[in-house]
């Protein structure tokens, strides 16, 4: 990135740069770039959410630090990005689903939802007099018995994974889940592969208490966020073995 | 494109250079150019859309690489450009068919949806607070068991082609286009063409999962998509045949 | 036209420089120079219009490169500049024709309808947060047996003319029209001097594919284009006898 | 005119300079200097307004260079600069004039109506979001048998005058005014003088065909074009006298 | 003022230079600097209004120069700066005068009325959109049998004076009222003092012809425009006085 | 203040600076510290206000150089800076206390109005399209036997003080009463201690003409201007005194 | 911060830079960094606040130095930064505590009232014509028994603490926090805590002068300012303990 050569392009709001950029948007994904790490896995199951929630002081109350948001009793999404953005994009998801509920007497669907919200990112991004959101979701639910996993960006943009991660530690979680994805995952095996990426992420440095996992199961469809004596569980069968691997 | 010679005139919205050419558009179609390649092809029995879809990444669901959408029953739209801005067009196309069919009691002409869509594109390139849109469409369809296939550019401009493409690989398509495409080829030519096409745009990458192609033929006046078989079998066709050639 | 000297004075909308010149509007001029070439010519017995329609690939349907328009049953128009602009003012023209139709149940006289379009082009020159349209057109009709020929510019000005010509090729077209314009022409002879014209301007690539050609006759008050049969027999005409004449 | 010494005071509308002067309204000033001549003469008799309308091709209708306009049965303006602001200040001058002939049942004051043209005159100068007008009007009529000759200007600025004139001609048209003008001429000797002043501004150029004139009498207090026989009269006595002079 | 200097602070409305200034209104300030020169002053008797209303060229209506403005039966202003900007604010003066009037069933205070057109002078210097007024009123009226007269200056700050000018010769005319003002004068005198003051900073030019003069006497409180044989009377013996003095 | 460094931080209207400064403010606060030298006292027996007055033209009516101002019958202010933006808060406080009086039937608080002014002061430097208020306000008054005496600043802050000083004096006024103020002084001591400080803050140019003074007292909560020649007395006391102690 | 480097990314408001910061938002929070110290424990018997309120005169009432706000019964805020913002926060959170109230019957949550002022802070961070809240605040509070303590940030970031400090001595007081804070501590200890963060904060210049501390109980659940006398009590024990130690 050269600002010195871009000068002028990037300034102004929903302008193109003359290779056909929006330099606000680019803008906008490396706030997420910048973020922490937040993963989202599909397998045949149900989703698992797993976000890294290591805070700088021991004063701060972990439970403040809300990466993980239950959206509606079917679906729940993990952050990136600005985190005040990020809670105004949650709120959005959650009057979304209210309306649609009351509208149709029925859950909104995990793609509906997905779309709705990346049509509001984009008039972020097109029209004048605001900026483009510093947040990216991951947006994972069951529907019918089918789980869909969705990830937004500042632009827009809608892509359906099998597993993805945002933020600073994406790279190295990708890295992990190309390696080791299965489609046919159980739950438990969902939860362990996400530990290990996010521990990957975060430079070892994951405990139970600055990891969060919430999981949403294809047969009851429902949210639920694992204690913290389950995740801790989970890391020491995964981080142990991760350990011994090495 | 020069940068420092044009300093002034391309950043403000809806500004006019001295040449007289709006340079927020043409950034907009610099936008257009590095999106996917997608096709249309008109032919004798119908008309045929393909877009090139591969990811970077497998863990993606290729089904949430939209690139061709089902606008109406009777038409559907390739796109190339930013995804959210096209999703958004999109959008807008969905809502005038039905808008039409319920003022009217029958589906919107191709042309006429084509020509709504750039009248909205037109007011975007010359109202202040807004951006042009950074995608082209290619719309197709049958109406009256005639077959139109157009084009749209972030101007507003719109063009009938007999087979037309846009994003990234259109100079490879056109060159294939122009040398090989016939007036009175049957809907299976047209595939195979289209096939063709998008095999050299892509640099003979092409896969039957990494393509999609939907027709709608004339006599039926629906709009269908070609499951990963059929394109298989089409592939097969072509691109052995394609290979041998050269 | 220097724009280093002017800088400052033609960016924003609507600000005059220090000679008292709106460069936007100029500007905006330049855009209908760079377009093709459009006619005009009144003659006794009607008006005819003529467009240059080239285009570049034998793909693009030429029925869809639309630069003669008809507003009215006894107006038409011929365009030069950006497309989507012409487009867009084309369909105000028309829906100015259907109110006056509605409101006055009497057809729109040629005079209104140029002098309320030209009102709403120098609207967009004098108010902020929109630029002048970059378009230029020939209006041309029949109102109780009076034949009017009109051209308007971006800035709103409007000039009657007997015979006139935008886009590029207006200067040769001119030229023509200085030198053999009469005013007590048949409709066939300002057929052909539309045809030797045009065929200037394009610097004698002028065929029956590449050109349109429209009538409004002073007797039926009726537009019509004229087939492309028809418009060959003109050029067979014109051409072969403009070639042995040089 | 010195743009690089002024630089920034002139660019942003309704912004004062140094020395407190508000530099778009001078370069609206420039605009209508750089118009072609108009002419008004207050005698005893009536008022007289007269206009130079060369145009610089044969082909246009010299009917529609309009410059000489009637704004209601009583009052006349001769316009200079932009001919489409022009346009729109007559335009508003109309309604103007029948608001009031519906309201109070009676003719609109030729002061009256000049002022409100001059408050909205202002009004461009000093609201954001648009620019003033680039137009002068020479406002003439009779009212209750007093015959009133006004000039605007783009500030809003409003002189009575008893013999005036605008546009690039007017320093030459005023010396001869000054030299000549008596206030009990009769309306011939206004118009003879009308015509010496066109003849001087546009440099001996003038004839019956490009000039135009119109008068409002003060006993019928009715506005009427002079035909181009009339004109032509009055020119072979006017001009030959006027080269014998010489 | 040195442009050079405070480049920035000076060209956006309504906004502080480092020092606590607001160059806009200094501006508008120099505009009322620029102006012609008005004089007010209060006497016993009353309140004398003059001002310069020469002209530059012999075809101008001198009654057209309006420079001094009846506002209501009670009060009068005189003004400087732009004549447009001027014109608008007597517009809105008289308008207030009317609506107390209805309202209240009475007259207006002339501090009422002073304080009203100051509060609105002053949020054109404080909201964006809008430049402050180029102007300055001395604003006299009698109410009650009591003598104002107030000065008002683009900030909207309102002083009351004994005797003021504004306009280019301020400095001059306020050098002969603190020399030769009394507050016990007789209204000839104070019309005399006004004269020699209008005289003074007219460079000696001052005749009966370009001099306006209006009273407005305590016992009536009757604003009263003196004929030109008035204003020929007392400048006999004003000047002659004056000149024999020197 | 080094206008070159922060160029860029400071011109637009409430936008901070990398230090986190709001530069328009700032700004504003100079225009305050460039006026004219207000002071008030609280003392047991009630509060001081006073201001100094001079005007540089013996023409000016005294009375008409308002800085003292009765906002409500046991509230007054007394003011610096900007005088129209302070005349309009006040203005702006006498409607925020008759409002009160109408919807509560009592008079309001002291503090309650001075908050509400300040919050409308906070708006005005965080809301684009307008600039702070250039002015300070000393708001002084009794409500229910209890003195206050407050000081806005045009950040909207809000601090009270027992003594305080606005204006270029407001050092040298201030250096007196941190040496001299005292809690339990009396009213007769209070208006001795602020003519002290005024003299000293006009350099010892303070007469009974050139300052005004203001009481509310404790018993009555009434606003009470001084008569001059009350003023004259106390300043014969202490000019004399305070002389003698030099 | 180096404002040479990140010139034009920082001046308009909500804009990102190119490595995806806010620059306004960054230096909104510069202003908070710049103001006194403000502190907040949350410990097993209920929620303390303290500030540091020194002034630099002792002509200011103390009592006027509002740092500590109570919003409703069982709330109370701690605040740092431009005051006049935080008063502006202060304000709206009293209102929302009400609006909460008469609609619900019931007090405001801590935490959806802490959510509410956030949503708020967003929006100011990405809507044009605004600026970003120059404040943070310390939200502490009790609700079903369940004591809260939140901090927000001008991006709208919301993070709950067991002891948090805000303002130029934040650093200070964390660091004492890090090394002394018990989850189990007493409410007399808590105090005393937050005594020896804020002496510490202002370099041992804290009296129970410039000191104000308040206190919510978990069992009655009410808001309560400690009295001077109180607070003297605790900084006796403290500091003199304090000096002891060192």
């Amino acid at each position: 990135m050269q600002p010195l050569q871009n000068a002028g392009y990037d300034r102004a709001i929903t302008v193109f740069s003359p290779d056909g950029r929006l330099f606000q948007v680019e803008y906008a994904r490396e706030a997420v770039k910048r973020g922490t790490t937040s993963i989202g896995i599909k397998c045949s199951e149900g989703i698992v959410l797993a976000v890294d929630k290591r805070t700088t002081s021991s004063l701060v109350e972990a439970t403040s630090i809300e990466k993980i948001f239950k959206i509606d009793e079917h679906i729940g999404a993990a952050t990136s990005g600005l985190v005040a953005d990020a809670r105004a994009l949650v709120e959005r998801a959650r009057v979304e689903s209210q309306v649609n509920k009351i509208t149709y007497s029925e859950p909104i669907r995990v793609d509906s939802l997905s779309k709705k919200l990346c049509d509001m990112l984009q008039m972020y991004t097109q029209n004048g007099g605001v900026r483009p959101f510093g947040s990216a979701l991951i947006i994972g639910g069951v529907y019918d018995g089918v789980c869909r996993l969705f990830e937004t960006d500042p632009s827009g943009a809608l892509i359906e994974y099998k597993a993805t991660a945002i933020g600073s530690g994406r790279s190295a979680a990708m890295d992990i889940f190309e390696e080791k994805y299965e489609n046919d995952m159980s739950l438990d095996n969902a939860i362990n592969l996400a530990l290990q990426a996010i521990n990957e992420a975060t430079e070892h440095e994951t405990t139970a208490k600055n990891v969060e996992i919430a999981v949403i199961k294809c047969d009851d469809e429902k949210y639920t966020k694992l204690s913290q004596d389950e995740v801790q569980a989970y890391i020491d069968e995964v981080i142990s073995e991760d350990e011994s691997e090495e």
